[in-house]
Formats: structure tokens, C-alpha cells, sequence
């Protein structure tokens, strides 16, 4: 039987999960590849951990760059992370004429162009499906199965941890300091949550998703970013009233000659699926021309459903190196000549609907004067709603609008801010209505 | 740039959606694939049917043979359906060494293991990816994301005429023939319902599913396979009251040197997703040893989403001839040598949890007469519910049980029928309790 040597390099959390596969169901992925998938080098700075793993003699070793450059090697799979030596090994591995795999959305959406020109210009492949929603096979699908189709939107829930924490927000009322310690505590969230509650690793896994839609470079920068940390229990009690699930959304919308992106916290109403997707799941739905709407949902992150996507993507190279069809699939769904920088919608520029909250004095004439700064920006109000009195003078107003512009509501509420019947920030949280329904 | 031409045999609802998308998405569809999917003849009996479509002169033909037969084709499209000719078609393109693209999983179910010996012989490839579910990419997720897992499961809603019935049953309390001539007003249900009614359809799309999971021969024969004509909206009543919904679902396990695999109506449970997935549409969970639970859902049917999904395998096979990597993928998910006739496990064999309804006689002593006999047979209950008294003498005793086996099942419920204090034939509903939740 053929044999295709891999090299692992860094074994961490993940590497450990994809070398378990493939020591464990070797058997089973060589009657579906036809070939021996052999696990020939890991490298990592910790050789000496245990890893429940039995590995051959002299498999575990501590330098990367050598297995990088092994020419017995025909796939190098890159699980260290960060833009560093990930970055650097990925490059010398193209250069090498290695097939490579990796899951680094971070490095993909800092430094993805350089790579994907890399890889194109030496013919090599350089897969990534675990960079974006763990198990769920979002990028072999968009590149893949939807070929045919003009992708209109995508929106998905991206982030284990924060659904995590908006979950026990909502189903146990606790506040977002609680809910991320208890995510924290139970190994879901990292010491440093950064990352993940500021919506940034969604944001790196939206610049990955559009770029392959629409066939764009990648570019993380333009992208409007917005985190979790300052939705209130107060907030989702009050959109639960509304019919709504407050989620973290990356949402995509193909404008023509633009992109709508933005990752933020968003209503959306019971009746869309992906209000029902709760604790660390994924999901995405993805809306095209002539497919409607699909969705996608699984485990999004974990050391077993990253793995196995890892896995999905090593036995596509090998596949390819087997019959001889590097390049089979152009990286970034497209042809690299047909991919344009599309430039992404300033998120003044966007039309959603609003759910304002208000801490106004309990006085006459609060809500004439806000309502009447609304209307004079355009904003078109759908229903207001005073909720009882509290003792300390101040109620709060909640507002949901119809189709507003982002400009128009920053400006109101800029203008409503300084008025001295309103204390604190307004809270605004933008509602999904009518998109990725199911 | 490079040219793929197609034969398109077939030009009813899907055959036309498959021509429309090619033509109208050429320029995407070739920035994508590199190469011009050019559709060069389409065969119908009927060309003179305007199908809002504007084809090239000499483009749509009568005799598919012919353009089985031109040598300029590389890819033949079977949107024919049945049995008869389309697998003669099929064949002789196969014999022809072109690609082969069909949806028609009536003709797999039938003759499968005929048609994938041919393609394997000649080294060509025969996809079908719209013979299940649609625009869902189960079966990519399948043969080329889930490669390094051990299914252990799959539950699927995979027929969307069905669904619409039991959704329109469930919300609306209209009874099954009611909303089978609605589904039929509104063309979601043929003339002749049965193949769906009766659980064929979904039985012919678990057939192809259980063997590119477990890697075993086409065996349709050996499903159990039981329709939802006989649901009543008493039973889906009483299922909503015990927190069930009731779907038509295939349903696979693998049981090492078996597969359970069967078709019918189930309860399960609210927190289940598929219990949310209403009206037309399709899904189902993939249970995997790493993977963990994954669910794709979309339009099961129609036009354009099934004709999305052809096009998606159409630029699979262009690609391959691209690339000259026909074979890439083995037909059936497993390396041909590694396919195994696997047993079906006899129903009687199954244990799951079942749901029965008596009409028993309003008098004292029937619970327990038919609840020993159901303690004889090793059946354990878990809850026993009398609802009312019925003024015609007979009243519904509905009894939920844990795990039993069907065997024994079916033993006890022919017992009970024949006490003179039972009328009408006991109604038995299965419950998938634990399985592929998400």
C-alpha cells in the first residue's frame, strides 16, 4: 500500500487530537484514502509531556524546522498558532513543495495573501478548513459544493465561548463577569478571554468566510468589530421579551460592488434557527441564489471536532498528492486571477434594524424629546417601551426601529447622549430580522 | 481558458434548474473552476416546452443516446429518473468513459452496486450528491470531511413531503389526509404519494447513506421501512404533551459487525434540533467518534436547490478531468476493495423506547392485564396515562416504555390485541430518546 509521510508540528491541544486520529483509525482512513497515512515527525519544544499516545521511536522530536525540511515528508501540518514561527515555517514548508494544512485563523486573516501567493506560485495546496467553525465543514462547502452558486449572505455564530457565555446569560440570568468566569472554570474560555469576547477570532474566521465567497483577498482590518463584554442580563431580559436571542454574530452581505461584514452582538428572533443554537456550538447558515438557505452546526472548537476537520483536510492533500492534482481546488475558492479586493462596507453605510435602551429621568417629555431627535434623523420608531418606575429616578426606555443607517443612529444618539434628562451611555444592539432564516 | 462540455439528459424541473444555473452563473462558475462548463446538448423527449430558457441552436435534442455517444463530451448529467433507461444511459456513458453526474436515487437504491462496479472498472467517476438531501452536502461531508471518523450514527429528515404533512399535522391538528391533499395543492406532494408516504424515498436516500458511511454494499432490501400514513393527530397530540415531536426519520447505528438501519415515524424529544426542523425542509445529525454531533440542514428538494447540488458535483468531476484525477475519490466513500456486504440487523433485534396507545374498555382491571402482559414480555414502563373517559365506552391508555427490544415488543402488542377488553389495533410509535441530540 502507498504511504504519505506527515509531519506534525507543534502538539498541543489540537496536534494531540489529530495525532490520536491518525494513530487510532489508521486503518479506516487507509481504506478510504487507499494509502497509509504515516505520522513520520511531531515536533514540539515539549517532547517529554504525556500525551496518552504511544508514538514510534523517534517520531516526537524538537525541531520544527528539520521536519519542515525532510524530503521523505509530503505534508506538513502547522498546529503551533500565532503569526511567528507558524508564519515562517508554513513559508519554508511551501517552499519546500510540501502540501500543508493548518487551523491558524489568526495568522490566515494577518497574513493569509502572502501565503495563499506563496502556495499558488509553487503549485502546492495549503488547506485550512479547521481555521473556521471546528467540525463543520463551512470552507469545503463554500468551495466546494456551492460552486454554482452566488452566495447572497452568510451569518454564523463563531465563537464557542462567547455562545457560551450568552447562554448562561440567558437561560441563567447571570451577569457577563459570572458567565465568562464559570466558561473560565470549565476549560471553555482562555486566561486571557481578549480574543474571543471582543469578537476578534470570530472576526479573523469572517475575513476567511468572505474571502473564499466572493472571492476577495483577505482583509481583516476593514472588518467592524464589536465584543460581548457590555450586554447586560437587563438586555437579553428585555429582547427575550421581544422574541429575540441576543447572539455574537459575523455577518456577510454581498452588496455588488461591495461586502457587508461586521461581527457585533445581535437580536435575532425565535423563529431563526440559529436562536436555538446555545452553550459552545457553532453554527452558520449560508443564503445563496439558488440553494435558499443551508445551515451548518456542530462543535465549533475542541481538541476531537478540530482534529477531525484537520484530519478532513490532510486525506484531501493526500488525495491530491496521490493522483497528482495539486491545485485541484484554487485555495481561496477562486481562481488567484480572478480574486479582487472588494472593499468592505464602512459600517456607517449599513441599514439594520436598532433595539435602543435608554436610562432616562422619570419626568414628562423624556420621550417626545428623544423620539423627536430620531425623527429628525430619519429614524423610523417601531414600538416604544417604559418599563415600570425605579426608586433612583431614572427608567429605562427601550426603542426598536425599523430600518435605520448606521450613521443616522450614531448621530442621534450622540445627540441624545448629551441631553441632561439621559444618564448613562444609550445601549444599542443592532436586530437581525429578516436574514438567514431557516 | 479550458472547456468541459456537458450532456444533459433529462430537461424536466431539476434537469432545467441544473441548465439555468449553468448558463446564468457561466462567468462564476469559470472564475471558480478555471474552465468553461459548457453545456453542449441537453436531451428531452418534449424539446418544444418553453422552459425560460434561451439554449444555443442545436442545443436541446431528442435522442440521448447520441449525445451519450459524441465524443466531445466529457460529463454526462442523468436527470432522467426511474429505473429503466437512465440506467441503460448511465451505463453506456460509463462504457464511454465519461463522467457521470445523476440524482436519481431510486435507480442507486435498485442497482447501485451494478453502476459503481462499472464506474470503478472504467476508472471513471458517478456522483450523486443531489440524490440526498438536496442542496446539504451530506454526502461530501461524508466521503471527504469525515475521513478520520468512525461513524457511529446518523438520523436524518430526509424527505421533505413527509415533513410538511407531520408540520402541517402538528400546528395546524389537521389529519393526515388533510394535509396530504394541501401538500399536493401546493406541489409539494406527486400525484402518487406513496414513494414518500410510505418511507421509499427516505429508505433509497438511507441505502446510499449507511454504505458510504460504514462502507458497505448497496442494500435497500434489508431496511425496516414503515410510512406515516397512519399517524393520527390524537398520537401527535399526545406526543406534544410529553414533550416529542413526531418526524419521519432514517435512522442508522453502527452496531460492529451490524447496521441498524430503518425508516419510520419517531418521537423525539424537543430538545432535539431535528424536532425543530419544520415544513419542507431537510436535515440530519452525523454522530462521530471525534466529531462529535454535527447537523447540516437545508432544502431537501426542489428545483433549484437539488439543481445547486448537481452543479456542485458537475464542477467536482470538471475539476477531475481538469487535473486528470478521475478516481480521486472512491465511489463509495471506502476503497472498493474495502467494501463489505455488512448485515442489516433484523428489526426484531433493535432496542429503542416505544410510545403505545390502547383503546381498552372504561372498566376496572385493564390496566393491569395489559401492563402484565407487557412485565411478561421483560417490557419495562416507564409511565402509564388515561386520559378521560370517552362517552362510546372505550378510552386511550397510552403507555410509554424504556428500552426494549422489538422482538418482544411485537410479541406483547399481538397478545394484547387479542383481549376482548382492547379495541382497534394498539398503536406503536417509536422514541429516539438519546441519540444525535445536538
Amino acid at each position: 500500500m502507498k504511504q504519505i509521510n506527515i509531519g506534525l508540528l507543534g502538539c498541543g491541544t489540537v496536534g494531540t487530537g489529530v495525532a490520536k486520529i491518525l494513530i487510532e483509525n489508521k486503518e479506516l482512513i487507509a481504506a478510504r484514502v487507499g494509502a497509509l497515512l504515516s505520522l513520520k515527525h511531531v515536533a514540539d519544544i515539549d517532547i517529554k509531556r504525556d500525551r496518552k499516545i504511544k508514538f514510534d521511536e523517534g517520531v516526537l522530536v524538537t525541531d520544527a524546522r528539520k521536519v519542515v525540511d525532510d524530503p521523505q515528508i509530503d505534508i506538513i501540518v502547522e498546529m503551533i498558532g500565532g503569526v511567528g514561527i507558524a508564519k515562517e515555517l508554513i513559508l519554508r514548508a511551501i517552499d519546500n513543495g510540501k502540501q500543508v494544512v493548518t487551523a491558524n485563523k489568526a495568522l490566515l486573516a494577518a497574513q493569509g495573501n502572502i501565503l495563499f501567493k506563496a502556495a499558488c506560485a509553487k503549485g502546492v495546496d495549503l488547506a485550512f478548513e479547521a481555521s473556521v467553525g471546528g467540525c463543520m465543514p463551512v470552507i469545503k462547502s463554500i468551495r466546494e459544493s456551492l460552486v454554482g452558486e452566488r452566495i447572497k449572505s452568510m451569518t454564523g455564530i463563531l465563537n464557542g465561548t462567547c455562545n457560551y457565555i450568552l447562554s448562561k446569560s440567558t437561560y441563567d440570568g447571570i451577569d457577563f463577569e459570572a458567565a465568562l468566569s464559570e466558561a473560565q472554570a470549565k476549560g471553555f474560555a482562555e486566561a486571557d478571554p481578549s480574543l474571543d469576547v471582543e469578537g476578534i477570532d470570530t472576526a479573523h474566521k469572517l475575513t476567511i468566510l468572505i474571502s473564499i465567497a466572493y472571492g476577495m483577498e483577505i482583509n481583516f482590518n476593514d472588518i467592524y468589530i464589536e465584543g460581548i463584554s457590555k450586554i447586560t442580563p437587563m438586555d437579553i431580559d428585555f429582547a427575550n421579551q421581544f422574541g429575540y436571542r441576543i447572539k455574537l454574530l459575523a455577518i456577510s452581505k454581498n452588496r455588488g460592488k461591495e461586502v457587508e461584514a461586521r461581527v457585533h452582538p445581535a437580536m435575532i428572533p425565535f423563529g431563526n434557527q440559529l436562536s436555538n443554537v446555545n452553550g459552545s456550538l457553532n453554527a452558520i447558515t449560508i443564503s445563496g441564489d439558488a440553494v435558499g438557505n443551508m445551515m451548518l452546526y456542530g462543535l465549533g472548537a475542541g481538541m476531537m471536532p478540530t482534529a477531525s476537520a484537520v484530519v478532513g483536510d490532510i486525506s484531501d492533500l493526500a488525495r491530491n498528492v496521490l493522483s497528482g492534482s495539486r491545485g485541484r481546488i484554487p485555495l481561496l475558492s477562486y481562481q488567484m486571477e480572478n480574486i479582487r479586493k472588494i472593499p468592505i462596507m464602512p459600517v456607517d453605510d449599513i441599514f439594520t434594524n436598532y433595539y435602543f435602551r435608554f436610562s432616562a429621568a422619570d419626568r414628562p417629555g423624556v420621550l417626545s424629546k428623544i423620539s423627536g431627535i430620531l425623527g429628525d434623523r430619519g429614524i423610523s420608531i417601531k414600538s416604544v417601551h417604559q418599563k415600570g418606575r425605579k426608586s433612583i429616578g431614572s427608567v429605562p426606555i427601550v426603542i426598536l426601529t425599523h430600518l435605520a443607517k448606521e450613521q443616522d443612529v450614531r448621530m442621534a444618539l450622540a445627540e441624545i447622549e448629551t441631553l441632561d434628562i439621559v444618564s448613562d451611555r444609550p445601549v444599542l444592539i443592532r436586530i437581525e430580522e429578516t436574514n438567514s432564516h431557516i
